[in-house]
Formats: C-alpha cells, sequence, structure tokens
C-alpha cells in the first residue's frame, strides 16, 4: 500500500455513512423495514443505468422517484409526499459509522489529504462530516453532479483527479462498495475496500488492491 | 404509433417472464421471500455499473454472485453453492406473464417481426419462450452478451439493429423497464412501456412513447 498517496478518496454513502437508521424510516410511515435495502439498490441501479445511456440526474431526483415507485404500490394510510419526504430527511440526518472520526482524525493527523467523491450532493456530505466533528480531517468535498456521470464511470475518477491536481495512479479510492472498487481500478487508482460484514467480493468485479475491515485499520496500514 | 415497425424487440426478464415464483425458491432455502427483488435490482445495479465502467460479464455469472453475496450473511442452515443451485434453476425455469401467449400469437398473426433483446442468455429465452408454446413467433433471440454492453447502454440496442438489419428508428422496444425504455428512447427507437402495475413511471428517465397494460393490448393497438 503506498504510504503517502496525492489523495485519499473516500465514497460517502454506506461507506462514511450507516444507513441503518433507514428501516425505521421505512417503518415510520408504514412500509416494510426492508424496503430500505431494496430502495438502495434501486437508486444505484437506475444511477447506473443513466451512467450506462446518460445524461445523468441528481441523486436526491433518483432517492425521491425511486421511492414514489417503490411506495405507490402499498397502502401507507398517508399521503405518498409526506412519506417520500420524512424518509428522505432521513437520509439526509444519518451518524457516520463507528470507526469514521477516529480514523478520519488519525489519517489526517498523519498528514494525508483526505477528500471525499460521492454520487450525492456534496452538501450531504459536508452535513454529514459537520455532525461528527471530522469536516475539517477533509480538504474536498467532491460530487460527480460536477462530473459528466456517476461512478462508476470513468469520467467521475477523471474529475475527482483534476479537481485534486493528481495522477488517478497517484490516488486512493476507499469504498465499501464493490462497484465503486471495480472502477477506480480500472482507471489506475489504488483501491481500499472497507469490508465491515465479512461479505464475500464479488468475483465479477476487479478485486480491490487492499481490504481492511475499518478506517481505524486502513490508518493503521498507511502510517 | 407506428403499425409496421422493421422489428418489434422484447425485452424478456420481467417483461415476457413472470418473476412471481422467484420468491418461492428463496423461501425454499430458509431465506425471507422479499429477497427476491433485492436479489434482482442488485444483479441489474452491478451489471450497469460494468455497462458504465466496463467490460460487460454474463448475467448468469453476476446473477449467481450476487446470490453468493445476499445469501451468505444469512443463517440458511443449509450449503450455499446448493442454494444458489436451487434458486438459479428456479430462474431457468419460469413461466410467461398471462397475457404473453395470446399478445406474441396476435402480433405474429398480424405479420409484425418479433425479437428479443436480453441481458441474459438467448437460452434462457428460448427456453422460456418454448414452454410457453410461442417460440414460433419469434423471429430472433439477441443478447448483449454478443454486444458490447448490456442495455441501457447505446452499443446494446445498436448490436440489436445490426443483428435485424434494420434502422433504430424502424424498430420498437418493448419493455416493463423504465431504464430500458430510457435506453432504447435515447438511440432514437420507439418505445412502448408494459406497465401490468399501475406502476408511476420515474420522473428521471425519458418516458415512453406509449403505454400499455399487457402484449394483447400492444396488438390491438398495433393492428
Amino acid at each position: 500500500m503506498s504510504s503517502r498517496p496525492s489523495a485519499v478518496v473516500f465514497d460517502v454513502n454506506e461507506t462514511l455513512s450507516d444507513m441503518a437508521p433507514m428501516a425505521q424510516r421505512f417503518a415510520d410511515v408504514g412500509a416494510p423495514e426492508h424496503l430500505a435495502k431494496l430502495w438502495f439498490a434501486t437508486v444505484l441501479r437506475d444511477g447506473f443505468a443513466l451512467a450506462a445511456a446518460r445524461p445523468q440526474q441528481p441523486f436526491a431526483k433518483l432517492a425521491a422517484g425511486a421511492l414514489r415507485t417503490l411506495l405507490s404500490s402499498l397502502d401507507l394510510g398517508r399521503d405518498l409526499d409526506a412519506a417520500i419526504d420524512h424518509i428522505m430527511t432521513g437520509f439526509s440526518q444519518l451518524p457516520v459509522h463507528a470507526d469514521v472520526a477516529d480514523g478520519a482524525r488519525s489519517l489526517r493527523d498523519a498528514g494525508q489529504r483526505l477528500v471525499t467523491l460521492s454520487n450525492g450532493a456534496s452538501q450531504v456530505a459536508d452535513q454529514l462530516l459537520t455532525r461528527a466533528g471530522v469536516r475539517d480531517c477533509f480538504d474536498l468535498l467532491l460530487s460527480v453532479e460536477d462530473a459528466a456521470a456517476w461512478k462508476p464511470a470513468r469520467e467521475a475518477y477523471e474529475y475527482a483527479a483534476g479537481a485534486c491536481g493528481a495522477a488517478l495512479t497517484d490516488m486512493m479510492l476507499v469504498a465499501v462498495h464493490p462497484w465503486d472498487i471495480h472502477g477506480a481500478g480500472r482507471v489506475g487508482m489504488e483501491t481500499v475496500w472497507i469490508n465491515r460484514t465479512g461479505a464475500p467480493y464479488p468475483d465479477y468485479f476487479t478485486p480491490p488492491g487492499h481490504t481492511v475491515p475499518s478506517l481505524t485499520d486502513l490508518a493503521v496500514r498507511l502510517a
């Protein structure tokens, strides 16, 4: 593992944020809790469809639209727009995972340059990291909304390299999502898969360069 | 609606096949029935990630790999490989929707040229249509495995146009999936959305040219 990449680029949704509270948001509006995972997979499915077919659309538009499709077949016993708002509000108020604050501080204290690159809005990352008290650890908060396409399309990572003023081959992408590891690996970035759950890595994606169970472990490995 | 397109191109999974029996396959192996929908969304999510980042991989590889990831976190009380096999076997034995056989025969009897274009293997479509007794209604069974990328990437539809010897603007794509309607519309195909459930069409995809509730209704509209 490179000890000092030009930038350590973090995915945001699920890599930094803990989406577990979303299940309760679905329950709050009378929907099954397990729809939270189907919803997020649907948002990414449709976002990646647009990454393949273009043009891209904002994450929040897909998130709300996919909710509308999923919830419209249920008898919620309440206003659909209010239900969508309640769930979307929950998404904007997520906590970070338990290892994120210590991990980010250790990395920053070791002199690493930390950046986020999200398929969502930069504002969501800003608020997430501010709530967690580690906003100051991050140099840049980047969004594919300023690129030509969502990750894992090549253009998303190239945009990040341009914003960082660095070569892709000198940058490290850190994510929990194998599709993000794949896309970053394809464009020459060093890749670190955060595997908090012990799940197997899919055999159809480019494997990660390194695998660690948490951001704190990443900080130890980079030290 | 064009009364006589050069080819009426059908999506296969969920457009022709009825995936409802997949829920029981998950129950058979000790997994929650609702994982069937999460699994299929995950397969498409990862397939579209590869359509955006390349290279593509076969549908069956993604289907089995996504199952392994989903099921590995559960205590099934049985062999994981056997569970994957049981579910994959179910996928290869699905029935068609109730409107498909009559709709396909009506379209064929009216002189339409019917073709399938699947992100899955042609063999799966062949077996599906043979079981339903309507294999003879279809002229060509196409798979993106012979193209550069899965639908909704442009190359998938261009491959179908080449195989049919037709211009994309003279062809009609019929699908239940908004992402497929979007991709086909982007390359100039006429599009027909089969909406069997009354679900709203997502506002982030190119809308369909036409919407019908079934293949039999499509046959009436084209007559």
